[in-house]
C-alpha cells in the first residue's frame, strides 16, 4: 500500500483495516437510539437522582431557554456568562462547601480546564491508574510531567510526590466510574499535606451520591473549602442535565478564567442546561433523602446479585458493577437482558482500565423494589456460563 | 520559597505571583453576567443569524426538554443517543452535503475527537499557524507529530506534506475567528490531493453563513462530500445553540464512534440543545436570505468603519477584525463602547496568534440598518488615538 495514496478515495484505506480488526476481535460499537418513551428499564443511565425527567429540572430548562435564549452566544468571556450561570456557580460552590464554582460546557472541559491550569512544565502531576479519561487527556495536554501510580494507593501517590523537586498535583476521581468503588481520600489528603501538593479530586459520581444530602465525597471527607483542594464535577449524572464545574478557592477559579483553554476557547454552556442544573440542585437540596435511597438501592443490588452467586464490587456510592468471564459474554448477556425489558451498561476493552469486562449497573434512587426485583431476576436469568465466581 | 509548602494554605501560593503578573499587564480577564434583556447592542456574540432568541430555537429547545428529558443521561454509546441526536445528525449531514455525521457536547470536543482519531504515532498533521486552540489541542493530545505551517500558505502545507514518508493530515479552520479570514480551502484541498493527505476543516464560522444558504464553506468550495475530507462544526454560533459535530464520510463517522475519547468518555448532547439546533437548521433550510443577509451586513460594517480610516481586515464571513493600537486601548475602546450602549468583543494576548489587539464585531443577519448606523458611529467615535491606519 503507498504511503500516500494518489486516488483521495484511498486516504482513508487505513480505516477499513481498523475495522476489519474490531470486527474480528467482537469490539465494534455502534449506536442505539432510543425512542421517548424507552420500553426498557434503566440501569444503565449515570441519572442516579432520576431527576433527568422531573417536572423541576425540565421547567428548569424550559424557563432557561425561553429566559436565556437557545444558546450562551460566546465564550463566558464575551457574551456567554449570564447572570444565570452566576447564580448556579454560588449555588453549586455553597452546597458543596467551597469558595467558589467555575461552570463549563462538560465535565470532559472540566477535568482538561482543571488539569492542565493547575501544573506548568516544572509540575509533576500524580495520577490514579483508575482516573477519568478526561483526567488522562488532561495529563497528556498539560505541559507537566506525569507520574501513573496504582490504582487507591497513597503510599505509592506518596513516593512518587516526595521524589519531584518543583510543584505537585495529586488527581484523583472520587468515584471510579468503572467499578464504582471509592478513592481514599483521607489518604491522598494525607500525603498531600505531608508532601505540599495540591489535591485535584473528579467528584462526578459522588455528587448527589455521596456526603450529607448528596454533598459529594470531599463534603464527607471534610475536605471541602480545604485551600489546597479542588474539585471538578459534572452536571450530567445526578443533576440530569449538561455540563460540568470546578470548584475550589476564589484565586484558583479566577486563574482558571484567565488561563484555562476549554473555558476560554468554548461557548458557555447553554441556559436550558444551567437552569436545569439549578432546579435539580434547589430539589437536592430540599430533598436530600434522594442521596440515601441511591445509596441504598446500590447496597440491595449488590447483595442480592452476590447472594446469587454473581461476582460485584462493592458499591461505595450507586455504581454496581458486574464481572463477565469474557467481552463477548459481556455483550450477549447485556443483550440478552435488553431482549427482557432491561438496559445495564456493559464495559469492555478498551473503556476499561484491566481489560475486565462488565455489566456496570446504576442504582437510582428512583427504582422501586419492583423495579430491583425484576431487574435481579433479570441479569441472574441472562448470567453467561462462567459468570458465576468468575 | 520552599518547593513543597509545608501549610496547605501555601499550595496555589504560585497563583498570587501569576495574578500579578496579569494585574501589571493589564490583561486581567473577569466575568461580567448579563442579565436576561441586554440594554447593550450585541456585536459581540457568535450568534450570526440572531437565532439564538428566535421562537422556534427556543421552542426546539423546550419541545426536546419536555419530550426527552433535561439530560441525556449517559455517554451516546450507552444511554445518551436518543431519536432526537439520529435526526439531528442525518439532517445536518445532508444540509452540508455529507455522508454522516456526529454529535459531541461542544465545538471543541469535536476537533478533540477529530483530530485525535484521525491521527496515531506514524501521522503528521499539518496546522495552520492561525488554528483555533481546540485544533491546537487536539494535536498536542494526538500522538502524531504536528508540523505548524504559515496561516493560509498552501505551499508551505505541501512542503510539509511532501516531507513526511506515512499518514498526513491537513487541518484548518475554514474562516479564522480572530480576523474573520477564509483559508484557501481550494489550495488546501489542490495539495492534499496532490501529496495523498486527508483534510479536515473547522467551520464552526462558514456554517450559516458562507456557501448556498450557508451549507457552510465546504460546501462553497466544492469539497462537501469529498471523501478525503472531514468537517468540524459547531452548533453554538449560527444555529443559536450548543454543541459540536463531525462530518464525513461514514466510515470515518463509525471510526470516531469506536476510537474518539471526547465523544465515548462524556455525557451526550443535552436534548434541549439538540432540539434547538435541528429547529434553526430547518428555519435556515427554509430561510436560505439568511446566510446572504449575515455577509452583506459585515460587508457593510467593513466598508463603513475603513472609510473612517479604522483599520480593518476584509471580512470574508461574519466577523469584522478591527485593530487597536495596544491591549489596553483595546480594553478601553471596548469599554467606551459598552458605556454607550454597544457590546463589542475585544481580544488580546494570549486570545490573538499574533499579538495585536483587536476590537472583534459580529455581523448579525438580523442588524436592522439603524442598529448598523448606530454601531459604526459608536465605535468611530470611541476610537483611541492612535486607532486610524494603525
Amino acid at each position: 500500500m503507498p504511503q500516500h495514496p494518489a486516488d483521495p478515495a484511498d486516504v482513508f484505506a487505513w480505516i477499513d483495516a481498523a475495522e476489519s480488526v474490531r470486527e474480528r476481535a467482537g469490539l465494534v460499537r455502534t449506536l442505539r437510539p432510543r425512542p421517548p418513551v424507552s420500553p426498557l428499564l434503566d440501569l444503565a443511565s449515570n441519572d442516579y437522582l432520576g431527576l433527568s425527567r422531573h417536572p423541576e429540572t425540565v421547567r428548569g430548562a424550559r424557563e432557561a431557554a425561553e429566559c436565556w435564549g437557545a444558546g450562551a452566544t460566546g465564550s463566558r468571556l464575551v457574551t456567554g456568562t449570564t447572570e444565570l450561570h452566576a447564580e448556579l456557580e454560588r449555588e453549586l460552590a455553597a452546597f458543596c462547601g467551597f469558595e467558589a464554582a467555575l461552570v463549563l460546557s462538560s465535565g470532559y472541559a472540566a477535568n482538561l480546564a482543571a488539569v492542565t491550569a493547575l501544573s506548568d512544565r516544572g509540575t509533576l502531576v500524580v495520577s490514579d491508574a483508575g482516573n477519568h479519561a478526561s483526567i488522562v487527556d488532561g495529563c497528556r495536554l498539560s505541559r507537566a510531567a506525569t507520574a501513573v501510580v496504582p490504582h487507591s494507593d497513597p503510599d505509592a501517590a506518596r513516593k512518587a510526590l516526595a521524589a519531584h523537586e518543583g510543584r505537585t498535583l495529586l488527581v484523583s476521581d472520587s468515584v471510579f466510574s468503572v467499578d464504582g468503588d471509592a478513592a481514599p481520600l483521607a489518604g491522598y489528603d494525607a500525603v498531600c499535606r505531608e508532601e505540599g501538593a495540591a489535591l485535584l479530586v473528579d467528584d462526578a459520581h459522588g455528587l448527589g451520591v455521596l456526603g450529607e444530602g448528596g454533598r459529594g465525597a470531599l463534603h464527607a471527607a471534610g475536605l471541602a473549602g480545604a485551600p489546597h483542594v479542588v474539585a471538578t464535577l459534572t452536571l450530567s449524572k445526578s443533576l440530569g442535565s449538561q455540563g460540568g464545574a470546578v470548584l475550589g478557592p476564589a484565586k484558583v477559579i479566577r486563574h482558571l478564567v484567565n488561563t484555562a483553554r476549554t473555558f476560554i476557547f468554548d461557548t458557555g454552556l447553554a441556559p436550558a442546561a444551567a437552569g436545569a442544573a439549578l432546579a435539580s440542585l434547589r430539589l437536592l437540596r430540599r430533598e436530600p433523602e434522594r442521596a440515601d435511597r441511591a445509596r441504598e438501592v446500590a447496597g440491595r443490588l449488590y447483595g442480592r446479585l452476590t447472594a446469587s452467586g454473581l461476582t460485584a464490587a462493592r458499591p461505595d456510592a450507586a455504581v454496581v458493577s458486574v464481572r463477565a468471564p469474557s467481552a463477548s459474554a459481556a455483550l450477549r448477556w447485556a443483550a440478552d437482558c435488553r431482549e427482557a425489558g432491561l438496559s445495564v451498561g456493559c464495559f469492555r476493552p478498551p473503556s476499561v482500565p484491566d481489560g475486565i469486562s462488565r455489566l456496570r449497573l446504576t442504582a437510582r434512587a428512583d427504582l422501586t423494589g419492583d423495579e430491583i426485583d425484576r431487574a435481579v431476576t433479570t441479569i441472574v436469568r441472562a448470567a453467561p456460563a462462567g459468570a458465576v465466581d468468575c
